[in-house]
């Protein structure tokens, strides 16, 4: 079942999410993991010996010496996806872009533009679409429709993220690296796109760490069916909460009431180390990662394929942007920031 | 240990809350149920028989006919505060009142008013004070004080609330009906005050249901140390949900996070009625009432006698009915408020 | 409503049940404490100036300087009650006994018959059964009755009661510290008794922590209504686990079940030290404790001054021993124990 | 990667379980599903037009017809697995049989003699052993190893399972339907094996609704390593439970403690038909199966085609079945029983 020509792929980023999408594109029939782009020697190293691959400290580099390739994998920094992508477009390689998109409205218009003009396929990398939890109660709520009354999204992380896990987090924020999780679900879910926004902010404690950015961002939004919708989202939680993560997202229709408990998923451990949730996104089996973003490389990957998938795509990801850029607008400033729409393109539940 | 000049006291009201304020007041031995007020003849009968009480139809006989009254319990519903607090005070009686204190600012400002110019106490009866959980992590906080992030209080009530329990629910909202207590607990455990708010709501289900209310709101208040606050209630919750209401709260610190969710209080039952988590708010011992509110009404009967107790006055009665208010303006209007401040009252945390 | 009498009453073991007791009875107005007994001159004299009460470091002594008493509570070590009470009854006292009676059957024996042959009442300090959520499911059960199809109930503690809590937790065991109330609740909400017991226990952890005892014990129960009993305690639960004790306790009949989790009491906080569960089984109000314990102390207070309660009296307490000695037993032999019927005092449901 | 000769299959029973692995066979690129036997005309049209695939109504006409079988997969009801079982051996062909592989003794001992004597390889259907979670739990247990306390499972369905689920519940009970999944995790977490057992029932729900079993067991069993293992499983829990079955299973070890609650899979829906809590031990994606019991039929077909993996096997099947036989015969006699052993295949931990 194999395509007969393997999709080309090069990974640019070489951390945490993006050693993990080579290891995806490797193991994947239907793709070649041609290179992996990172300036960083000790894990260029580490991941030329796992992964048995060809590895580059520049993407100039990168795309010169693999003219094989058909498609890019982009795991940078959030901020840092403009240039790596108008350089894939440029080459004339499809893009998975991990999200959001990009962290200002004009680098999202950018890629955006430059994908259109060139033909190029975008996906954002939203890979809560495919955690089966969240794909399971859209299509009931699908099946079942009923206005939506309001969402709650509580999407944090403990001190651990912005202070030792991520270099980058004072040129992010709980906004930029969280919420776009939460509103992609919450758009997705609800087929309703978000208006406008007021927004509030909580600096002090990260400040205090040496990583100047916002510790706290709530924000409600407009949508357009008139629902609520609220998001949460911090970096300051202790370090002794049971999952490096905390996400709760519950959805109110007038029908019915679901209620996600993410981060607990069934396995509780206390130990020396304390008490643990563990976690199972993704998983080993008999060799192979197996799990949400696994699935959402390999659905990327079907797509190049020709395979006719309802995907996150560029237009999508440019509102997320907008939108989380308005989030951090509305906190500045203390009044609501109007959305502007970018061409719609969720499907309609 | 009992006064020697029990406190005399008339309840207005007969429902729910007003029985049940009734009953504690005539177990509490420093006081005497002199009379209960309560228009309607079926529950005034089942009053009068139930607690051996002289009962009137209207306040203005039971004062007449009651001069030895020296407090009245106020449990008319929450719009009609107004006229009772007054009529009250010009008959010279202290007054415990349920919350909210009025349900619009100017009805709270001519209450506070007229108790300022006649020295009248009031007590306003935001009860989760006294459960033991709110009182004991306030005392936690106070004892290892940190700055606060924020505070995320979802208070939220089923369909039965506005639509079976109370028969004025048009004449107030999710807002007037849970969101007081929410922010008096985000004030006493915070030891900030509200500054401004913004707020969105949601309207559909319960006007169809011929209940012209809002189903949903959600308020953001910019509080006095900058904290985030954000006050969640909803009166369209399935049947199904396993309790009447639904109450989880959230504070995070820079040093510590307490996540409360009062509504599941240990117990899950499964039998023929669906799911149910048993409540423990009131529970009956030896043939005499306890728990949250009893405990509410022994302290204002210890306050009348002269017990220097840390109460919930009239000023700040105003400052939430101000601030619930302005959540109403801002859902309809679309843009935040300013709350104006009252008196502060609230004790330094 | 007093008693124009109050009871007057000694402590016998100043230890953290004991203080508490005394504490209890000191702020009963229906009682007088007019002495504790306590072997440790430290413990003693910080309970004399607590408290503010006369103290013994013997029982003769405070028996014979305090002609006054009426009645003694019983909070010494759990092997350590036969001498104590022998001596309260042969003083004419009425007596309340920490659970668990006694830990021989012979010991058991001997209290309840000294207490028959001079009158004494014996109340034994099953203090669950004042936890509202017991007897709120009993009355449930007793108004629908349905026959119990089986109870499975968990009572463990962390490695900290045996090892630091308790300086004489090796002349115990989780057998007879915990199970005594995981018994006494299945037969208080079941109205069943036990009729057999077979067991298995466990040994390694602590005896290599220098605690020579059980680490866990489990206990299979055949009941007078054919109702399947599984009681499970073990005393190596790790330290981190959120709350010292681990409580869980669920009863299935025919029509219902029902799931407590005692230990988990709707607030949890995350901080430096780590996952917490609060606890609110005592707490403190205006001055005064109250809660389970307390509750407990006021009703033995009140049966002194005549009240008809139903409370756990000696024949109970022995057939509790006399159960607990047949699951060590049990677990010893590896054979199933019977277990000699005593007086049933259980009332009906 | 796939097998050049992909491995022939067939499946006997066309139940809820049978459909799902004729299912992930069909999609399983190294197999071929060549046949379903079923005897039930209507299950049987509605697979052959399901998954396009010849179907017989008995098992020698499915062999005689389809020579090209390698392999079988049975599940016809839990006491059904011999004639079937020696049907395939004799025909040459490997097998996987559902859990238990049969429930009585001598039909496990027939079973495995006649596969030994033949070199069939027999795996049996143990499936959560492919759930992450209980595998991630033995991998952490293994690469940390202290000795294990104690182990409590309960595994239970509501009334649904008996009453109108299975058609043959009469002839299995909560002991052989459900604590075989309990004792093999059980013995797979901690690399033990039971030595005896001390087990005891309850009848009567069942009974009086026409199906003529247990309603509930309990087990205690002595295991090699002298650690507690206690299995509770009945079948009568109300329909009002949010799960159809309810698996909550914890670990001890003198190290650290494990909670699992397998049935409540971090989503809450709450609707007009009540409180569930959904599952996703099966999902679909893409148009393809995956979970649980696929990965479980696909590392089958990986071990036919001679992937080296660790797999139940049919000594380990007949171990199981003879210790939930001593169960049964435990429960009937009040006494303890051994378990005989058959030649140990678990890998040691």
């Amino acid at each position: 079942m194999a395509s007969p020509e393997p999709q080309q792929i090069g990974v640019v980023g070489g951390g945490i999410r993006g050693s993990m999408f080579a290891a995806a594109v490797r193991q994947n029939p239907a793709a070649r993991l041609e290179a992996v782009c990172e300036p960083d020697p000790t894990r260029r190293e580490r991941i030329a010996s796992d992964l048995d691959v060809a590895t580059f400290g520049d993407l100039a580099s990168m795309i010169d010496s693999t003219p094989e390739l058909t498609a890019l994998i982009i795991a940078t920094p959030d901020f840092a996806h403009r240039e790596v992508a108008l350089a894939g477009i440029a080459a004339g390689l499809d893009l998975m872009i991990e999200k959001p998109l990009a962290t200002t409205r004009p680098d999202a218009r950018a890629i955006v533009a430059a994908a259109q003009a060139a033909g190029t396929k975008i996906m954002v990398g939203f890979e809560n679409r495919w955690n089966p939890r969240f794909a399971e109660v859209r299509r009931q709520l699908a099946a079942h429709p009923a206005p939506v009354v309001n969402q709650v999204i509580n999407l944090n992380d403990t001190r651990y993220v912005p202070t030792r896990m991520l270099s980058w987090a004072a040129r992010s924020s709980p906004g930029w690296f969280l919420m776009p999780h939460s509103l992609d679900l919450a758009m997705w879910l609800s087929g309703a796109t978000p208006i406008s926004v007021f927004a509030r902010g909580r600096r002090g404690a990260l400040a205090a760490a040496g990583v100047d950015t916002w510790d706290a961002l709530t924000a409600s939004f407009t949508m357009s069916d008139d629902s609520l919708l609220v998001l949460n989202s911090q970096w300051v939680l202790p370090e002794t909460t049971p999952a490096v993560f905390d996400f709760r997202y519950e959805i109110h229709t007038e029908a019915a009431s679901y209620h996600f408990d993410i981060s607990h998923d069934s396995v509780t451990r206390y130990d020396a180390s304390g008490a643990s949730w563990l976690q199972f996104g993704v998983t080993e089996h008999q060799g192979r990662l197996r799990g949400i973003p696994i699935d959402m490389v390999d659905d990327f990957i079907a797509s190049l394929g020709g395979s006719p998938l309802d995907l996150p795509d560029g237009p999508h990801g440019e509102l997320i942007t907008t939108a989380i850029e308005a989030v951090h607008d509305a906190a500045e400033s203390g009044t609501p920031q109007a959305i502007a729409p970018t061409r719609s393109t969720l499907p309609t539940l």
